[in-house]
């Protein structure tokens, strides 16, 4: 069986592994705890807040720990939503955003909050002058992905951010999949807001960030959850000590491996193109001239029973579209915001790689793919 | 070092690293996925739900998997507040509840709810007469915990609950410090929702759950989170499949060796509160005669500098309060709620043993103790 599933989850480094364990066991302290337990977890919480600021470019109390970045997302949009002084009364997101923004926003709409929907062009990429157009003084909120989950295609959002500030929105971005898969630092960029997840950079699933600019006295809205104060109040909870520490670990591994890391993720993925140009015409790789993270390739099977390739296939995992739309059966909102061809959705596929793939890997399913492909056309 | 702090969070058990630790890196699918990782990954989730739901006697489709009990109170309290079809605009919570109860509904209390403190007795239990005054018809939800994470007084929640229905209310109970400290099924209790986390019990932090009474379809109000559908939509996010995995194996292990573990707890604490009796006069255990969980005792130290005694045991991990608190400078709720004597909460310590105490640390502590209330006494 190979792994080709990187987007949608990563297994834990060794390093990782090594980092956490003690803290399940001997080192299992409540960081809240004012004993010698407690302060012994409260370091290893501030360890790991200060590796991953370091990853991303940011203070580390600019940084509060969430159980993900579906959780960071959510946050926000319930933070705006409950804040009754806030006057501004729309939201933009752009059209292809994964769920855990685009649902959210869609929830806003219901109750009271215009939504735009800011469009994307073939090429997968907001539309910059139609967002220059669909921004305006009333927004209170723009929220675009850094990367998108589907495709890869890597978003304008220090443009979008310029466009948001001019009004006087706050700007977010999700970057849940863009980190690992392309250079990411926020010194470079002007968010008030970042969402980000651990067990995408090989980190353990259940932890991820919520990036505040200028900390938690800058946190624009309403606190929408409340316990026992932790994370500056913003996200009460106990803290979850071991899944912190590997999160921070798997920051410090990346953050200093980043170019080896990233040139074998775009080694694989430019092998993948190429042996499956020479060797097939069946495909077209979405969004291929786009500026993309590097790992993944959305690929359409030219084939009229591509529904079945994936089950021809069954040794080698791949994705339709992404995993939190995988097990459903609604058509890609992402494949069709970048074709009117309505079967694209059905007859596209996820590849991703991972920094413990490898060339063989490559080559397998290379030949996989258009050996199921000529069987299926037959 | 002596760890008498178990209220506050317990060790994970050999069994549950054991079952967890595959699920990080072999096992690492995501659960969404339609390939064999995420069948995997997914078969692994369902198993550990039925591992619980056996655990506190309800159906596996009744429990929904949280990131830990603050998230699961929350999240009742915000499904409410987010509810503009419910008419009825009164909740009742007790005055000794966990803050990531109290909070919430405080803040209820600030967007349109009215909001009642149901009353405690000097004995540490809700007032069942003036519960059944103040729940009224107009009241949408009851939340009273089953039993208190500071005194560790078990409350009626069966009358509660059925004061509750009577009136057409919803009843919810934070049932995570009861959890593993006495007998508790849900096939004996008539509550509609109910909280769990998995540290408490020897499983991993950073994972809940939350009981809803015949399922997702029973869920009484809005959902207010959105995202990639998992846990029936209730709660997206990706899976945190191994954490998942070691709170299934946690209460596997507590359900079928429950006799032994409580008879364990139960002797511990009797153990202390007899030897304290016999050694010292100096202190008042709070609650002493009244229904308690098995394993706490929280005890009032009648010294006047007691708020030097936890520095002086330094070698022995005991809690002012909760842990919750353990940090802040902020009286006690509780100890206020039961005593008129404003010193009481200053001069109060909480002791918890767990499965693995044992009767030296239960001499050991004793001693000290009353080593330290004499020294500092002089």
């Amino acid at each position: 069986m190979i792994y080709l599933d990187y987007s949608a989850t990563t297994p834990c480094a060794p390093q990782v592994m090594a980092a956490m364990i003690p803290y399940f066991q001997d080192r299992f302290g409540n960081p809240s705890s004012s004993h010698a337990y407690g302060r012994e977890a409260r370091a290893a919480v501030e360890k790991a807040r200060e590796q991953f600021a370091e990853f991303i470019g940011c203070s580390p109390h600019e940084i509060i720990f969430t159980s993900g970045a579906t959780e960071s997302n959510n946050l926000i949009f319930l933070s705006l939503l409950l804040d009754t002084n806030e006057k501004r009364r729309k939201i933009a997101v752009s059209e292809i955003e994964h769920k855990s923004v685009l649902l959210p926003a869609k929830n806003l709409a219901k109750r009271g909050f215009e939504l735009i929907l800011l469009p994307v062009t073939a090429n997968g990429v907001v539309d910059i002058d139609a967002a220059r157009d669909l921004i305006t003084e009333d927004t209170a909120l723009v929220s675009v992905h850094t990367a998108n989950n589907e495709i890869g295609t890597i978003q304008p959002i220090n443009e979008l951010a310029e466009i948001a500030h001019r009004v006087g929105a706050k700007f977010h971005t999700d970057a849940a999949q863009a980190l690992g898969k392309m250079p990411f630092n926020l010194q470079n960029l002007d968010s008030d807001l970042a969402s980000f997840s651990s067990h995408k950079i090989y980190g353990p699933k259940g932890i991820g960030a919520l990036y505040i600019r200028g900390g938690n006295s800058n946190w624009p809205w309403e606190y929408p959850l409340f316990g026992g104060g932790q994370e500056s109040g913003i996200r009460p909870g106990t803290h979850n000590v071991p899944a912190i520490v590997g999160f921070g670990e798997a920051s410090h591994i990346i953050s200093h491996n980043r170019d080896h890391f990233l040139s074998r993720l775009l080694s694989y993925t430019q092998s993948f193109e190429d042996m499956l140009t020479t060797k097939s015409s069946n495909y077209i790789i979405h969004c291929q001239n786009s500026s993309r993270i590097f790992g993944i390739s959305s690929i359409y099977l030219d084939c009229p029973k591509a529904d079945l390739i994936l089950e021809s296939i069954a040794d080698i995992a791949v994705s339709k579209s992404s995993a939190c739309n995988s097990s459903s059966l609604q058509k890609s909102h992402v494949i069709q915001a970048i074709s009117s061809d309505p079967t694209m959705s059905d007859r596209t596929i996820r590849v991703s790689f991972g920094f413990d793939s490898d060339e063989s890997s490559v080559s397998k399913l290379v030949n996989t793919l258009v050996n199921a492909i000529q069987v299926i056309s037959k």
